[in-house]
């Protein structure tokens, strides 16, 4: 068994926003070598996800308003973990709702994908340096 | 290091509806003759879900409404997504709050389940063949 | 390619709670001698989630208030599915919002964190011995 490891850092300059970070995943792929196994792709941070879905700016504009309306941001004061001096209450739930983490087949060397899907990184809480993890495992 | 991999395909008459492909992914155990490892098993379209819960019909009526209570079809006009010519942008809500995949143990050539685990195709866009994707890696 | 397996059991006297089980995956870690590769930890009840968030009091009675309000538990005769002597159903979907199960790197014996990284038992029908599966593949 082969593994593989690295990181991939992002600063979203505003509080919220989508990356398509496939080519990234990709990358790491063909540095790995690995031809047949799993790839794991997670936010380090508590307040930022890691998802599939379609890469269209539309649908992005509808799940940050979606996510918005499930977890408004404020009033700040409406959440218990800011009164530690934090604002970002909201942001660990959207990261619930988007998910932490996806789970990627790999065949023939390649991200085992239906035709629509591309990983995003999803941040919450944003304009500050944050991880992302792959993690590759297979032959 | 064994890996083993299979689509399975679905064609939902109606816009939503779960199907149980629990015996589905226990044939494709049984193909792979993986006894120890980790079986993948993901929606290849992103209006739809693989999830594990109940196997029990009014909790899945209860799910439908309650997605459709957080994240509404109609009016198709409030969302940017549906400006595409797309009737559909709820279905990739719904789809994250049910989620993309799920992991499950293999423990002894069995899928390595609580007692009332059952894996799922959630459907939110159908009428039409979608597909699953079922990867297998272990020994 | 070595594998290990685990359960972990937990009663939690309320409903609802949040319980971080980080130090007992870190110690199946440790039994399995793997160092490098995946853990997953998953719920074996369809009521219960295992997540990945931040140790932070406030954060887990605001996650409380705000599954509530996403999917309240009363009046219990809402669900269809209580109409079986159950009243959980509002934990089904509670269980779908936090997750299922986490995946997480193993790179050289440790769980592979970000820094606020902890893993957690989320209970949303509790008052009874409930069970976590904790399974380990790698090298």
């Amino acid at each position: 068994m082969k593994s593989y490891r690295k990181e991939l850092w992002f600063n979203v300059p505003g509080r919220r926003g989508f990356i398509n970070i496939t080519p990234q995943v990709e990358e790491c792929l063909r540095e790995s070598g690995i031809r047949e196994g799993l790839v794991l792709v997670n936010a380090m941070h508590i307040t930022a996800s890691v998802f599939i879905n379609d890469d269209e700016r539309g649908l992005h504009a509808d799940y940050e308003e979606w996510l918005e309306g499930l977890a408004p941001h404020a009033p700040i004061s409406q959440y218990q973990h800011n009164r530690t001096g934090e604002d970002n209450a909201d942001a660990h739930m959207k990261r619930q709702v988007m998910g932490r983490e996806v789970v990627v087949a790999i065949t023939n060397g390649r991200l085992d994908f239906g035709t629509w899907e591309q990983i995003f990184y999803g941040e919450f809480d944003g304009r500050r340096r944050k991880g992302v993890l792959v993690k590759i495992i297979g032959e």
